[in-house]
């Protein structure tokens, strides 16, 4: 059973794009997740094959209809058992981080509803149990590219995608802290020497050389970090 | 003189991606902004080609090396006069919001670089005054798509477009609240019906009633913004 995403777009040639390519684009052709695009406009009604109308209340743009997204997502849980989860991409949504990346990864798979204009009809989030996720503060033209973002996050944790485990676990964020500055060849670059600790073959000293430039750049970059790691500990 | 973006990637066919496409791609065609990729690896050197090398201190993955990506980000640097930031996507950035797209979007361009890897030497973030920026507390397997995250929300507020000023404007985040729901055709979908308010035509009440939803939402969802929005009014 492979990690699904079934993504539901207006513009289906987005995907996979970028997740083409790289560690994920192998990921894709030697099945360590799978990608179903479905475009929401074979769901469209009526003769003009409308997808969106005029919203309710009066306002700029267009809202996509109930009758039109509900039906893609039906169509979508049933064609892949498993999966029971319904994310839409929205910046009323709860905030993308490691953590609900790990938890998606963990899982089956999910649904993935890509907005456009002004956002879904309200009644397909309550009565399909739609999950809300944001990407961030930002507004994007859609859904699609804060979909790439997910599934990239997600894909290099599916066994088989990523080869370094090692690698994954020492990265940022794994601590609650922001990683400590990298170095590598030359050691002396355009007049600059990288830090003698680093080239002392010490491990004891480098690592806590490391943890305190973690630890000072957190605090310096992200006070909201330090704090929060600050109460779990 | 129109908006630039020069990106420095090792994956310089991910680019436009999703970008070619929808809105942001017949801006592009129609040169309301610019688009330049150029590959990394054009400046590997020695005789493997080589762009990146182990971390000095050990650890596992790769650095990618200062005297590569100092002399591409000169390069790009040189071939658009006006555009002088340079923007590295990183975890350990500034997080992106609407705020800095504004202000991204307001000036000319910027220079992006993609790391990939356990990231870049910290001697070319620092001899090259670049500036940080994190798209959200979460991994990436590089920074294309960070980037591609970053332009779409920068393209849509270039002159020239998105067709409707009205709909940038009333967006999420322009008053620092969440969105109120939206509601389009049919006015009863599988039993359930819109909030009456919104078929009423009285403007004042709809307002009001839009404001109350956005403002219980943001209390509910995103006390982080609500509290911040009480510090500032």
């Amino acid at each position: 059973m492979v990690w699904t995403a079934h993504i539901l777009s207006l513009f289906p040639e987005m995907f996979p794009g970028p997740l083409g390519l790289s560690l994920a684009g192998r990921g894709l052709a030697e099945k360590a997740w799978d990608l179903t695009v479905r475009d929401i406009r074979d769901f469209a009604i009526g003769k003009h094959r409308s997808v969106d109308d005029s919203p309710f209340g009066g306002g700029a743009g267009m809202v996509m209809r109930p009758d039109v997204v509900g039906p893609a997502i039906d169509a979508a849980l049933a064609a892949s058992k498993d999966v029971t989860r319904v994310i839409y991409f929205s910046p009323r949504g709860r905030v993308m981080d490691q953590g609900f990346v790990r938890e998606l990864a963990d899982g089956p798979g999910a649904v993935m509803i890509c907005g456009r204009f002004e956002g879904v009809d309200q009644r397909v989030l309550e009565t399909r149990n739609v999950e809300e996720v944001s990407l961030g503060d930002f507004i994007l033209s859609g859904g699609e590219v804060a979909a790439l973002a997910l599934l990239d996050a997600v894909v290099r944790l599916l066994p088989g995608v990523t080869g370094n485990r090692e690698s994954l676990e020492e990265e940022s964020f794994a601590d609650g802290l922001l990683e400590y500055p990298h170095y590598t060849r030359p050691s002396v670059w355009e007049g600059r020497a990288v830090p003698e600790v680093l080239l002392s073959g010490h491990h004891e000293k480098i690592k806590e050389w490391r943890t305190r430039q973690s630890e000072e750049l957190t605090k310096e970059r992200r006070r909201d970090l330090w704090d929060r790691r600050k109460r779990n500990f």
